[in-house]
């Protein structure tokens, strides 16, 4: 939200009401719309999905061709209107969910139902960043039981990364981060070792091969640094190492190495919101909360009202905390 | 062979046998061996299965610690001396093969006994280049039934990999390479669509992404051109895509691509020996041979008896043909 807000060598499109990550109840439904009904519980997405579409049909993808995220459209997709206004002039929409605003109007196909006995401001996290680092290693990196795993990144993508390597019952999983303050917080989300690359004159990816005879099983960078990625790459085992690729680089990256470390059967993959689909996935994931499999409330280090929402960007600024709750009730 | 009989920037360790695409009969065991006994056919590799390291026991690998290929070894593992001598003084060993002799000394981990009705003068191709061609199709890029494939490179290891795609049951396969004359005999190969990018403006991943509605399901790289690796990578579909590397590049290679490029959910890989284990998984792919789905016969252009080797060597460095089988028999 701050980096559309800045909008640096963007497109400005304001006045515009930001918010992507949120929990909340059916209203009403327009014309046409069978799959929800007013008062269902729903977690809108940034990203969605049409069920229709070559990307949808796919069994691996999530990246629907209609849905997709698109930051630069402010208007519903069927008549290119915006359904909010102030003194008869638009007010934009942003990646379809506008959730810094007690009603939003969001495409059927951005909006997740869920179990109506989930509770939203728990299960609101996994409408963007936490399932993006939960779908990485569950559906993408699949490590498993028993192997190890490096997480690149200890914010809170990362550590849902490190909380689905738990999941998975991995026997090290190994964080790397620049700030070591963060490894304490790091071990409630199963981290067992931490690794700063600062400390250390070797690149990290030869630290992390000594301390695992060769290489961990599977990697996950999610900090969208470029030298982060290659590091990720190439700190996995040969023969059948996994390195995944989940954090946003800056639009000027390259990504470099030997295409022998590709021979010697390492892979690479990238991911997008943890290859979960809007729809058909993320009530699953809901799931796992509530079967107390996943752990969302230690994610949750700050709650404030709405009416103090500048409060929470200045958390999120500071680098304090990993998530704070916005409540629409005072 | 050639690579290491010319011996660039390498050890030079010579006298030598060369030969390592080979097929033979088991004339006795030495002691200890009770996988093989006189008799058996066997193919040896260039690459072991010791069946006992870490690599061996995945799944995934073949990259065998013990006898994983050592170009540099010329000797036995077990006393690091040769068996081959000429006038009381050594001949080293090559890759643990030496084929280009009537007898020779194999590590009982670098030879697959095969189902003895198979000919040998025709099922010798499968202890190398076609095998990794195959191999990278079948087992790593694995493409589903009516997918689209691009193969780039159309050598015989290229050639192996369109055959593999044929066996998947492609609808489209989509041959690169910079010599247009090769199109016509890779039809035989289940090559539909030839792109020669020498031909285009456009980068040729751009190409093929025009050809396919946004790119091919799989791609596999046979040539070790970083360019085409490149390429490989790009021109796969977002979403759901595969590219495989499986030629060798050089050693001052650098593979470079924008990380968005592997965000959108694309995956590289890379195969060694097309991730076949030599003694676990090779008599299969004779069985493929000899059940008439896998056709060889038409990778053999040439045939000369082993006195005329130099002819086989000079229609290989020409370019003319695939593949000229060596007959030891006069």
């Amino acid at each position: 939200d701050v980096y559309f807000w800045e909008a640096k060598g963007q497109n400005p499109l304001f006045p515009r009401i930001f918010g992507h990550e949120a929990g909340g109840i059916v209203e009403s439904v327009g014309e046409g719309v069978t799959d929800l009904k007013a008062g269902d519980h729903v977690l809108p997405v940034f990203t969605g999905e049409c069920k229709d579409c070559a990307q949808c049909k796919s069994e691996e993808s999530n990246m629907c061709e209609l849905l997709r995220i698109n930051t630069d459209r402010g208007v519903m997709l069927s008549d290119g209107k915006s359904r909010f206004s102030i003194k008869g002039k638009p007010i934009y929409h942003f990646v379809g969910t506008s959730t810094f605003s007690e009603y939003t109007v969001v495409h059927v196909g951005c909006l997740a139902k869920i179990n109506p006995s989930a509770p939203l401001d728990k299960v609101c996290l996994l409408s963007c960043g936490i399932s993006t680092g939960l779908g990485a290693t569950l559906n993408v990196a699949k490590p498993k039981k028993g192997s190890t795993v490096a997480v690149f990144g200890l914010g809170a993508v990362g550590l849902a990364a490190a909380e689905g390597a738990r999941l998975s019952g991995a026997s090290r999983i190994i964080g790397v981060d620049l700030h070591s303050g963060r490894f304490e917080e790091a071990k409630k989300f199963g981290v067992t070792e931490f690794v700063n690359p600062r400390e250390h004159k070797k690149p990290v990816q030869e630290v992390i091969a000594e301390l695992t005879n060769g290489g961990v099983d599977r990697s996950i960078e999610c900090t969208g640094s470029v030298e982060f990625m290659i590091s990720a790459f190439e700190c996995v085992h040969d023969g059948w190492g996994v390195a995944v690729l989940v954090g946003v680089p800056p639009k000027d990256a390259v990504f470099k190495t030997h295409p022998v470390n590709f021979l010697n059967e390492r892979t690479l993959k990238g991911t997008f919101f943890g290859n979960y689909k809007t729809r058909t996935d993320i009530p699953s994931v809901v799931e796992k909360y509530m079967n107390k499999e996943l752990e969302l409330e230690k994610f949750i280090t700050h709650e404030v009202p709405f009416s103090e929402i500048n409060k929470a960007f200045e958390y999120m600024l500071k680098g304090e905390g990993l998530r704070c709750i916005i409540h629409m009730e005072e």
